[in-house]
């Protein structure tokens, strides 16, 4: 029994589906189905997590939700609490684009723009988050947040009707550990291929030292996937036998990412191509007749670069 | 009783379900379906109506099948050419893009390129198919081709569980007409709200003299609805009485595909976004719990202009 379960992933769909949306899946060929998660309100699957942390806690405190990430994270928590009609805050460090700050903007939340790296913004929103009381909606390592991504796994159980394998990308480890418990059922799923980029192996790392270790971040897909250490109850629902780690490089990112728009028409980021990745350049191969997912998780990307990166 | 019968749309979905994806529907809000054709091979709906044609032939001539089109018809039909093993021939103005020359090369299509406009490439091509017996594509007036657009309707009225409304957009008409025979059924069937750009109103036009006469083409969509005259097949299925002709705007259809991107993270081209512009620009109103599909029918554009055009 881990600290994530099957019926939280069950309660947490109830919670927040009339909130997100239940993302197609499209058979490429017999037997290989992407689950469209890019088309996610945000534009990633982690509008999931953030509504069902936020409706979990019933009462949000008047100082509202607060989160660290210039990111998809930071998307989704503002996108959720202009929903349910909360405060957001959200903290970014100085370096962050001003297109995403304009985004961030848009979308209602308040924004500090503090610290020259991102774990220093993450401290500054704790600090701030004990002084005003404000919920804190962790971007993967809480039990809610990672109960929330699962739903995208219940549906693919369910738009498929069943498959053996499910490719996944892993950052801090959250979405990939929620698909791993919303595909399962009565204690048997699918296998999970857990995809990571070769330059930021914090599955791999912990595996190897057998607890969740920081790595070097960096490469094409870190602005999604750049956790320097994968989170605690993502390390634990991944070290489960069902779960197979992999490792795909830059170079088969970005080719993974060019043929989802060339071939498919679908717009991802780097990120959002990582699981396909795996697929695509054999680190990963079916067996004939094996029914294979992959999970297309995130969109939130300039279109310009769809062909040239 | 038409020239294209919803039984020959059975029979067009029983002849090409092997060779054209599912396209699969999304629910962006409640009672509003997205049908996503833009994802399909080829970039658009065109395959459809092109494996159709061919496949109903039986026995493809030597000289193989032969088109006239620089756009999504003739990579439809390189594409579906292709994936059957006969020969392709494409004929294309002399104005048409190398990108897409290089793209239908690619398909492996042979391309002649004549004429300084599409309707001598289209004379040009009838007269070498007379030569070589090749099986001639239309890109819209065929009862093949009508028919197996109409597919895209009849699976879209399965994927929703019915609607009340439907909004396609009509170039040449085939794709309009064919979805108007799809979602019928007993002789009943949604409303079809057909959705032409104002600088291309051939069904308007149409309607108003009574018969197909040829109009000016202009504007942002002329790329994939740019056929001078509605078909006749077209303009005898789109006169019934459950079409409702519309026009929108080319700023309608520019501020549509931007929306389309940034609010839900679909690419498409002008053409594909027509349809949605009616809606987003009020031209169509539905009424308070009407349930409504938009088909979003194409993707061939340059994804660097999803946020500029």
């Amino acid at each position: 029994m881990t600290a994530v379960t099957h019926e939280d992933v069950l309660a947490a769909a109830a919670r927040i589906g009339g909130h997100v949306l239940r993302t197609p899946v499209l058979e490429v060929s017999p037997g290989l189905w992407f689950k469209l998660e890019q088309l996610q309100h945000s534009g990633s699957f982690k509008v999931r997590g953030a509504f069902n942390r936020i409706l979990a806690a019933g009462d949000v405190p008047a100082a509202g939700v607060i989160a660290a990430s210039g990111g998809n994270h930071g998307l989704a928590v503002a996108f959720a609490a202009r929903a349910v009609g909360v405060r957001a805050e959200i903290f970014v460090p100085e370096v962050t684009s001003p297109v995403k700050v304009a985004g961030l903007r848009a979308l209602g939340a308040h924004i500090t723009q503090t610290g020259s790296i991102y774990s220093e913004a993450a401290e500054a929103a704790a600090k701030r988050a004990a002084e005003t009381g404000a919920l804190q909606v962790h971007a993967y390592d809480q039990p809610e947040v990672v109960a929330g991504q699962g739903t995208t796994g219940l549906e693919l159980m369910e738009q498929t009707g069943g498959v053996d394998t499910v490719l996944v990308a892993v950052g801090g480890g959250g979405f990939a550990a929620g698909v791993t418990v919303g595909t399962s059922a009565g204690g048997s799923g699918p296998r999970i291929v857990a995809v990571e980029p070769e330059r930021i192996p914090t599955l791999h790392a912990a595996r190897e030292a057998g607890k969740p270790v920081p790595v070097q971040v960096g490469g094409v897909a870190a602005d999604a996937l750049g956790a320097s250490v994968i989170g605690g109850l993502a390390f634990e629902i991944l070290s489960g036998p069902r779960v197979e780690s992999v490792l795909v490089s830059d170079e088969a990112i970005v080719a993974a990412r060019r043929t989802l728009w060339e071939r498919h028409r679908v717009a991802a980021e780097h990120a959002g191509a990582a699981a396909y990745a795996a697929l695509l350049s054999d680190v990963y191969r079916p067996e004939p007749g094996e029914r294979v997912a992959v999970v297309i998780c995130g969109s939130n990307t300039d279109p310009a670069t769809l062909t040239s990166d």
